[in-house]
Parts: C-alpha cells; sequence; structure tokens
C-alpha cells in the first residue's frame, strides 16, 4: 500500500515558516504584499482568490484583492498592473486565470513587472527557469510546491523517468522544466498523445494535470511509482476527486497524493512563501 | 533502406530563398547585417565564425567579425555587445561558444538585445518559445533547422513520440519546446538517464545531440524511426562521423540525416534566414 503524501500537513509546515519568515521581516519595518487581481466572477475562481486573500492575512502578509466585471477592458486590466507595479508596498502581483474572452493572457502576464510574477508567467521568468540560470526568480507556485513535496518525501529524480500528463503553462511545462533541471527524464505527453499508457507505465515519477476524473487507472501506472495528482474535479454528487482513481493506485503505487489534501494546499502555501520571497529578494537582494 | 534526409540540398534550397530576400530588401535600402563575436582561439570555432561570415558575404548580408583574445575581460565583450546592440546596421548579434573561462555565458546571452538574438539564447526569447507565444521572435538555429527538415520530408509530429538525447540550450532544450509546440509526446533524456534505449526504442523520431561517436547503435532504434543526428564528431583517422552508427541504422530507419551533410549545413543556412528575418522584424514589425 502507497505511502499517502500528506500535502495538508507539508503546506502547514511551510506555512509556519512563512509565518516566522514575515514576522522577521515586519522588524525591519518590511510587510510582504500580495495583489489578486480578479475579472469576474466565475464561482471557483472567487473562492480560490477569497483563500488566498484569506491565507495571507492569517501569515501577516498584507493583500489586496481587486476585483473587476466581467467586462473590464483589457487597457483597464493593463492600468492596473502598471500601478501594482510601481507600488511599493507590493511585492507580488497574480492575475486569476482563467480571464474573460476579450482579455489576451501572454499580453497580461508579459506587462507584470518580472520581479512581483509571483506566478511565474512572464516570458523572462519562464526562460529562465527553463535555461536553468543562478539566481533568484519566481517559478510557478503548483510545480514549485510538487518538487517541494518530492524533496521532503525524499523520492529520487536523477536518471529516473518523470512522466508528466498535461502541457498547461502553469503545471506541465514549467514542472518539465523544473524536473529537467534536477537531472530527471522527463516525457511530457498532452491530450494528442499516441497510447498514453505506455508512456505512463514506464514511468518512475507520474505526475497527472488534465482535469480529467480518474483518467488515470491503476494498470496505467507501474508498481512503485510515485503518483502526484493534480487534478481537482467535482462530480455531479459534489464530491472532489482527481485525476487517478486514487482507490486502486494507492494498491500498488509507492506513494501518491490524495484530492483534496495533497497538492492543493502546497499550492497556496507555496504562494505565500513565494510572495515572502520576492519581497526579500526585491528589499535585500 | 532508410530515406536519406539531405540537409546539403535542403540549405542550398534555403539560401537561395534568403538570397532572393536580401536582393529585395536591398531594394528599400536596407542590408541585413550579422555580427559574430568570438573570443579566443578555439580552431573550431575558427572554422565555424570564418564559414559563418563567408556565408552570409555570399548572400549579400553585411556581416563583421569581431576577434578577441582568449584573456578578453568579461567587460570588454559586454561594451562590444553594448556598442552593436545600438548599431543600427546591425541586425543579428552572435557570440561564438564557448567562451573562456572567465567569461559567463549566462551574462552574455542575457545582454544581447532580444531583437538582436539570432541564436535565441536570451531568457526572454527562450521564454517566449517555450510559452508558444504567438508574434516573431528568434529560436536557436539548429532546432529550428532540424524543424524545417522534419516538414519538407513530411514527418508527422503530432502525437507522436519524439526522444531527445542531450540537453544543451542550443539544442535539446529549445528543440523540446518546438516539438511541444507542434504537439508531439517529447522526451528529453540526459547522460544520467537510465537504461537509455528502452526510451530510444520508443521513440517515431529520435533526435540525438551528445557528441559521443556512434553513441545510438541499430538495436536502440525502433525500425521505421525517423533518426536526426545533431553530433559532429572527428575519429582520430580524420573521419566526421555523428553520434548515430549511420551505416547500420540506415537499415531499419525509415529516414536519417547523414553526418557530414545533415543538420550542419543547414544550421548555417538558418542562421542565415533568421538573421533577414530579424532584419525584416526590426525594420517592418
Amino acid at each position: 500500500m502507497a505511502t499517502i503524501i500528506d500535502g495538508k500537513a507539508l503546506a502547514k509546515k511551510v506555512n509556519a515558516q512563512t509565518q516566522e519568515r514575515v514576522a522577521k521581516l515586519k522588524k525591519q519595518n518590511i510587510t510582504p504584499g500580495i495583489a489578486v487581481v480578479l475579472a469576474g466572477d466565475d464561482p471557483a475562481s472567487l473562492i480560490y482568490t477569497r483563500n488566498k486573500h484569506k491565507k495571507a492575512i492569517k501569515l501577516g502578509i498584507n493583500s489586496i484583492l481587486k476585483k473587476f466585471p466581467a467586462d473590464v477592458s483589457q487597457e483597464e486590466l493593463l492600468a492596473e498592473i502598471d500601478r501594482l507595479n510601481n507600488d511599493d508596498s507590493i511585492d507580488a502581483i497574480l492575475v486569476q486565470q482563467p480571464l474573460p474572452a476579450q482579455i489576451d493572457p501572454e499580453t497580461i502576464t508579459s506587462a507584470i513587472l518580472p520581479e512581483k510574477d509571483v506566478d511565474g508567467l512572464n516570458p523572462l521568468n519562464l526562460g529562465k527557469l527553463y535555461a536553468n540560470q543562478r539566481g533568484n526568480y519566481p517559478v510557478a507556485c503548483t510545480p514549485r510546491g510538487i518538487m517541494r513535496m518530492l524533496t521532503e518525501y525524499g523520492v529520487d529524480l536523477e536518471g529516473q523517468n518523470a512522466v508528466i500528463v498535461g502541457r498547461s503553462i502553469l503545471v506541465g511545462k514549467p514542472l518539465l522544466a523544473l524536473l529537467n533541471n534536477a537531472n530527471a527524464t522527463v516525457t511530457m505527453a498532452g491530450s494528442k498523445a499516441v497510447n498514453l499508457p505506455s508512456l505512463t507505465q514506464n514511468a518512475d515519477i507520474l505526475i497527472v494535470a488534465t482535469g480529467t476524473p480518474s483518467l488515470i487507472k491503476q494498470t496505467d501506472v507501474k508498481p512503485g511509482a510515485v503518483v502526484i495528482d493534480v487534478g481537482i474535479n467535482r462530480l455531479s454528487n459534489g464530491k472532489l476527486v482527481g485525476d487517478v482513481d486514487f482507490e486502486n493506485v494507492k494498491k500498488s503505487a509507492k506513494a501518491i497524493t490524495p484530492v483534496p489534501g495533497g497538492v492543493g494546499p502546497m499550492t497556496i502555501a507555496t504562494l505565500m512563501e513565494q510572495t515572502v520571497d520576492l519581497a526579500q529578494w526585491r528589499h535585500h537582494g
């Protein structure tokens, strides 16, 4: 039976460290600040942004939530980003996705100052990560949180086969770079992959981020693999499930993240941690 | 028996197109210009830079070669790059690698203006490629040339398994992004990969860029695969060979590039083509 990777417990530990760092920074008259920009009233986005806001406040981080109606113009959003880029009390800017159809995500993410880009989506930050550059730069929070989980649970990466199912800019792509930088052999497969099981069955570390409930069955997973489930899907009966058939896969995997209580809490904890990182880098270099 | 992918013939075709485009631009009083910066006297680098210089001149491109001694300081190189960034007659800047030990490649590539970064190594360009952004930006020439070869030879990429052996910033990493953007399922393996043959044997498209003569044997390649050999190795008898055992692999592959006459000529042709692209983008947007 697999070890259950307890994202909730690890997030608690990370949050405690973040809270301590915030307290220390406050003694230097620095209060880390995050601004979350939300356009429209997507119910899931409303819940996410509210949770982020509450968590920030709880950890002592200054948090502002900027809400815009669903028909906000791109110019208005860019003007807000420009104000936040120039606001010295703000260290981290997050624009909640998905954005309304009239807004171009590329234009928005490129407009966020790389030094305040807490989602790591500005192409300059993505390029630095991809090139494995030295120095400090933000990285998308879900992949960074996953790497922390793998480290905390002592998962060996060097030379191992890591397979990522899902190619999004927020999860699959930065995770590919992080795992590659850790000397894993990485495969990234999207929805167009031919014979997906032949790929996933070869994975020592399998990460699934597709948004398809129970896409990955026990027979798709190599016995002894480490399985990270990024999916969060709400079934018609209200139950939250991941992209992996948890009950069966856990019988033969070495370790597995549950949904909920796995990747989700670590994403928010990493967002808070990285907000404090950005404050520290900006004030102390 | 495999189709031999004739990089030399394709390069000739690309060069003819480039020459025509240069002639048209000259009628608009625009002469594309490339500057190649060379530090030290590595014999291979001397040959490469001289070949690039001669090819540019032949196609009507303005070319300057800036040579520095092996003990040049980083400040001197950065000052030269700054001059070239501000030189309106220069559209493309290439700093020949490898650089002497006292020079930090990250600092150099980040200093080249993204709009003149003909090697596609500035992290901003790499990040745009990785995010699959729209619009015009340069991409490393060897991978771009490989994609052109695959297109010209009608190689289907969508959903296919592409395996890249070698993780360099000039070949493996940008190629990973290009193939991923073309909806292939991509695996990138480095020297630390465990059981490399099990990966290469699964490749519909296999690209090898390691600099190890005949690393890939016939048994490592799936029958019917397309094999791209980026390696150029000089044996003690003076013979040039790739990273693939060409004579045996060609018996069962569907298509294969020879060494020499495969990827090499396409890299220089793509460098020339992209120099003209950069001139066009800079003058006409």
